[in-house]
């Protein structure tokens, strides 16, 4: 069996794993790219599904369509549960049990609530397709449901949105709230005035956008002012139920009545990690990242890689860690297939160096700020740039080009044409579909009959 | 009062509803137009939602946004439950009551499956965006399970799709099935060949497209089979089970092992029929199709309109039925809001009369019938003028041109860009995101090993 072809599987079509598949192309290796989820999701564009921007199918590409012509790799749709480190193979689900000879791990990550897992259903994240429509159906049924209601109070409930945490997600979606409500919704309703919804940035540290450079922050703060977020940095989240969020800030606690709540605060690896760092007796940090040598791989396992946001890599120095973003996720990728071939060639492997260009994050329409290794800058040339590279790494080329049409023309028309609740009906309960969103409407008192008799105003 | 501006209340956003509410745009009356759903949804097209070719946005225009430039005219969202004739007001679900000088209901039908609701679970129809995501994610989920299985009699009841009901839908659903098999999915899978996938199209009539010229009919029936569909007429479904599918034809009884249904048969009239013909005695047929005067009101109420789907009107000779198309009821509310004017101004109002323009049906790529009203002819034109006939009902610009330039992508390529396997996922079960379509993979048995551990062909 010496001639056997070498068996590589990949857990996760992450930007991670997906890379390190195609790195393995013309490789005399055997692929399987596992998956639970049929196709490859683009998560920096979530925030424009969860406001309606963009549809899902834009951001995601089938994943055997992206390697269809790649003969040596088979994709399989499965939910790992464990490893059986001893014998070389993985587990699914349904009991499945795919043997490899090298192994890379890209699962990534889904939200932390940190000790408040209660706060997952009032407060949903932005992790996948379902929490981007989720998303969408709260923030326009908030607006349908305030429409409905005269009682003053109820309303300003209604039209209250807080995001927690600034990082480059909470600051899109603050920004895309805003666009949504005081441009694309303003001559939508007959009763309220969209432009009087509220958005609410929560933010622990003492600034948004953490991760740059101070001036691009203050830029960013005040941007998103200008368009009429509130910004609150010192926050700290105390509590979130059904129909408020409270905070703490230089001792005084704040308490906001809101319906929506978007999570942007923290992640937390996959178990898989946790199930490796129990195997294999690796280190795990707080957010369930696994430490990782300088190759890559787990302590005493040459042939067992983790990258991606379960990884906790870091830099050359030794101290500074890596980001979880998806520019380090694809070098991880692209690294460990090489290093996979290198080793079968018994050539020496060198340690992973991350190659930053920098990081950007949009703000709205025509804002961005870039802070890039050798340059910092902001506004509508940030912008542009922001667009460019993410168009770029779209993975499908049709899927290119609808997001740059579907860009240019809400850029024109600030329209969101994918402004769609849709239902949370199930196979299993065909009825679902007849009373949409039912557990959303009863959470406010039934709106008085003047609210609808009442002359367009 | 007497100078109270006239109310008039329409239940439905679909084409009947929506056509009437853009009728009345310049009319002194006040419009309230409720639905279930925050969009218009351009329902000729599921079926491409369906198979992977559009997003449900694509289709789906958000209903305050095609009517927002229309300040006499409020959307409001809401389930209508029932009617306080003689006080003239429409109940919703949660009490509020909406009062109308006159009331339009055009709130369309839904499926039926006869006598035998419990199909509904094995079988589901086209009628919603829900409807079309389940479909489609059944359908790929069909091709993910059968790559995993290695017993044949297994494999072969994954990839039989049956679809019961050849109308348009039907042959429409079957075409579509029929690419994603033998072209679209040709190169994704390692152990399957998709091309093996068996398509059968169940019709009771003795052809398929019955409305339509015989001629036609045998043509889409040669066009269907050219394209690898079975095409099995005279057939009655008597069973359908969660794997298989039963039929009688000449006397004979056949079971089609299957996993994936798709029913296109029968519609059956919204609920919101029965009530009114309860209050008002007018009559139901066995669709629950409510019997309309010759200007579609019912008996004794000339403030109560009754269009589209939901409507048993005739033509001219009194006798026949009109069908249930879209043009009917576009036709039918532009009619509907010419009367409620004319009636206000005391002006006479003639009865309806349906301009019947023809019909048309797609069976595949460049390939359709059209059955005008002087002229019959199918092929690549007749595909032509369905496609611009579609394009050009599309309600959206924005989606006109998406659609446009996806299907020549689509076209071009064969691709279907928007294969999402999605899931079912609630607010109120945030697990649910983390085992996708388990309820499906149980139902098959667990795979064999080789399966997954066979080198890729």
């Amino acid at each position: 069996m010496a001639d056997a072809i070498h068996r590589v599987v990949i857990i996760g079509g992450g930007f991670g794993g997906l890379n390190a598949a195609q790195a393995l192309r013309r490789e005399r290796v055997d692929v399987t790219l596992i998956d639970r989820r049929n196709f490859h999701l683009f998560q920096p564009l979530l925030y424009q599904v969860a406001t309606g921007a963009l549809s899902p199918a834009n951001i995601a590409s089938p994943l055997r369509s992206v390697l269809k012509n790649q003969p040596n790799t088979r994709v399989m749709l499965g939910d790992v549960t464990g490893f059986d480190i001893s014998g070389k193979e993985v587990v699914l689900a349904d009991g499945t049990r795919v043997g490899y000879d090298s192994l890379i791990v890209a699962a990534g990550a889904g939200h932390s609530y940190f000790a408040h897992p209660e706060w997952e259903a009032h407060a949903p994240g932005l992790k996948t397709i379902e929490d981007a429509t989720a998303i969408r159906r709260r923030v326009l049924q908030a607006f349908e449901d305030a429409e409905l209601h005269d009682d003053p109070q109820v309303r300003a409930k209604l039209l209250n949105f807080v995001i927690v945490g600034a990082g480059p997600t909470g600051v899109e979606m603050a920004g895309a709230i805003s666009e949504l409500a005081h441009h694309t919704l303003r001559k939508d309703f007959r009763s309220i005035d969209p432009a009087t919804a509220r958005i609410v940035l929560l933010e622990h540290a003492p600034r948004v956008l953490m991760p740059f450079h101070p001036n691009l922050s203050e830029r960013a703060r005040r941007e998103l002012q200008h368009m009429g977020v509130e910004v609150v940095t010192g926050a700290m989240v105390t509590d979130i139920q059904a129909e408020a969020v409270t905070y703490q800030r230089d001792g005084q606690t704040v308490v906001i009545p809101t319906r929506t709540v978007v999570w942007a605060a923290g992640v937390k690896a996959s178990p898989l990690g946790k199930m490796l760092a129990d195997a294999t007796g690796a280190n795990l940090d707080r957010a369930g990242r696994i430490e990782v040598e300088p190759d890559l791989t787990l302590p005493g396992h040459r042939d067992l890689y983790v990258i991606g946001d379960m990884a906790l890599g870091r830099y050359p120095d030794g101290k500074t860690q890596l980001p979880g973003v998806a520019p380090v996720a694809m070098q991880q990728g692209k690294y460990a297939a090489k290093a996979i071939v290198r080793r079968l060639r018994n050539s020496p492997v060198e340690p992973f160096r991350y190659w930053d260009k920098g990081s950007m994050a949009t703000i709205g329409r025509a804002a961005a700020v870039a802070d890039l290794y050798f340059v910092r800058f902001g506004g509508y040339l940030a912008w542009l740039a922001w667009l460019f590279i993410h168009l770029m790494y779209i993975v499908a080329f049709q899927n290119r080009l609808l997001v740059l049409f579907q860009w240019f023309g809400n850029y024109l028309t600030r329209n969101r044409a994918a402004r769609l609740i849709t239902e949370v009906a199930s196979d299993d309960n065909p009825q679902a579909g007849t009373t949409p969103n039912r557990e959303m409407t009863t959470q406010v008192a039934p709106p008085t009959r003047a609210a609808v008799t009442a002359t367009p105003s």
